[in-house]
């Protein structure tokens, strides 16, 4: 928390102590003995003032609002207290706050537009593609952060060694999150069926795609668990839409520009049911690298998109296809019963080859990154390090 | 579902039956005999083919893929089918497809970069809003659609008559959808605690914001119900924010562009969590046009915006501040036990009046509007009418 932060830190002062380099009314330049320099607004400072009358001792949430601060905020005042923290009194309040040194640094904000483009993988990840085993991530704490950490840093993670029992699903998420119900129930049964209410439910193969993108919003994590595979054929090809959009990106700037311009409409209905949801092939942040993914033909609605936009539109999605389709970019498994994978369903699309006879049981289940997210978080928190 | 809407619709013939006005390779213009007139594309054309080479005869979904169609599809042959269809001939597929003309005009294209603003209200919506009674709305599947449509049309409607038991927002959500389950539990009280996790279990006010804008997803709606409350002050406060975005743009649309590109980090931690996500302040769609709001003074994070956009974003959003603040945006409302509201919490705020004495507790859950929004559509079939 911040407010353990901006505490003093004594022993590592001699080492660490910046020196304020430069003051001004609106900014300050705050040096440290590295070498390196950064710049802060005053009012970015008087926003983040930390200390039981700015932020809630007990939760550390802010206990202001914005517009409670005066129209101008000036620096009056900047100095290394004794503590080796930066004093700033600010006018017209006549406050003064101090902020620990390595708290302002790692929020500097001078050089937050190089954020990189995200890592992505294609078919070379079956070579370190692990299978997780399911007895491990249960009873060890590392073996649990090693299966949440591929599913952060690769979208999709391999498991086996589950018991081949109904539910399991929904178990695994419980080590480190929350089942999102849906309209196909907490969890749901992927099988050839007589009379499919989707397709995922029939023996065809299925080109890849994202889950449910006429949901909003999108589930974030899909986990798919076999209970049982004597049919011939059906196995499962995963490919990271991350890397097919950097590829559109490279070759076709102007086909990605389309892409995360404009929303497509997804629709789903039957007998009780009529999800529609809007939202771009690929969504990207203000810098254009890629947050999410939603690609599937088979829930795709009619395109609505202004009538000039249409033709450019339509070749766009058609390169991103064919990219997606691309062996080049695939990684193929068998799912034999006691395996499962999770899936990063914003960004890594999941498919499956045809298989013709036999039977064949998955059960899947949806989940959000979030709490994977802060599961790893509180983890490396524990553990005093690893990435932040 | 289309594949109804192309059948043949004899008796509406002579009324409705379009003509083929011109038809290129590219693309076909159809004219109604009221005077509208249609482009549409070919290659639209072909992907939405519909019948059962195309659709799944059970769930609709698409069975091709975009890529599976050829480089180029072109028209060879237009003209109105015995049944008033328009029957399409493409090459090089040789496929013949034929199009439903009420199906056609409703997803005619040319003109759909003219969606409208979303609609908003302001402290004036106090005339008009209504308490819905609990008995009614389980029983009288017409009141049931009266509140789930006043939260489709304005993001907020309240309820009396709720039975001052523990878990009746879980028991309302299942009128309509599902409980989104997170680290606050399936549902969680709202009270003054001795030690609070979260600043709303305290007795302070509670500026207008949108619930939990760390997790990734947003809860889409939130529920909460008056279990007690013979607490002094306490008052609760719904703010548009879509009329605070548009009032934003009238006024400042330099802000409003600011507000809408940057995507801003907000955190929550604690002992066991650590959630964080990135979103703006105010989501909009290609059009500008806002989708959903993000605000919350107390967890926005420290903002790590670029150095030379900060002081322009910083200006920016303390005017949406502002705004949010002004009593002509405000409906006040007063909470006994036994009432509840809903707020969708992608688009409107809520707040609380301090309360100094006594007790209040109320009990709250999320869920999500897509499962609202398909029952609606769903009611509104069956009744085979009302707005699609």
């Amino acid at each position: 928390m911040s407010t353990l932060d901006t505490a003093p830190r004594p022993a590592q002062r001699s080492e660490a102590a910046p020196r304020v380099e430069a003051m001004a009314a609106d900014a300050l330049t705050i040096a440290w003995p590295d070498g390196a320099r950064h710049r802060f607004d005053a009012l970015w400072l008087r926003d983040n003032a930390a200390g039981a009358a700015h932020r809630h001792a007990d939760n550390d949430q802010r206990l202001f609002d914005i517009a409670d601060l005066p129209e101008r905020v000036t620096i009056a005042d900047a100095h290394v207290d004794a503590a080796g923290r930066i004093a700033v009194g600010f006018e017209p309040e006549g406050l003064s706050v101090a902020y620990g040194p390595d708290w302002l640094r790692a929020h500097a904000y001078d050089g937050a537009d190089a954020r990189p483009w995200p890592e992505s993988w294609d078919a070379r990840l079956a070579e370190r593609l692990d299978w997780h085993d399911y007895t491990a991530v249960t009873r060890d704490p590392a073996a649990l952060y090693a299966w949440l950490d591929a599913v952060r840093r690769d979208g999709v993670a391999l498991m086996k060694g589950v018991p081949v029992e109904e539910g399991m699903v929904c178990r695994l998420v419980s080590l480190f999150g929350y089942v999102r119900e849906t309209n196909y129930g907490r969890l749901f049964d992927v099988r050839s069926e007589a009379k499919p209410v989707n397709m995922a439910f029939t023996s065809a193969g299925l080109g890849v795609h994202t889950d449910n993108p006429y949901r909003d919003p999108v589930p974030g994590l899909q986990l798919l668990h076999c209970l049982s595979a004597d049919a011939t054929g059906g196995a499962s090809i995963v490919v990271d839409g991350f890397e097919a959009a950097r590829r559109l990106k490279e070759t076709a700037p102007e086909d990605y520009a389309l892409l995360t311009r404009w929303r497509v409409p997804f629709r789903y209905r039957n007998a009780t049911t009529d999800l529609q949801a809007r939202r771009p092939l690929i969504e990207a942040d203000e810098g254009g690298r890629p947050t999410a993914i939603a690609y599937n033909n088979r829930s795709i609605a009619p395109l609505d998109l202004p009538a000039d936009v249409m033709p450019a539109f339509y070749r766009a999605y058609r390169r991103f296809s064919q990219i997606l389709g691309d062996p080049d970019l695939a990684v193929r498994f068998e799912m034999a019963p006691g395996d499962l994978f999770v899936v990063d369903n914003r960004r890594v699309m999941h498919g499956r080859e045809a298989f013709t006879s036999g039977t064949r049981h998955l059960q899947g289940c949806y989940a959000d990154r979030d709490s994977l997210l802060s599961q790893l978080s509180v983890m490396e928190r524990q553990r005093g390090g690893g990435a932040a």
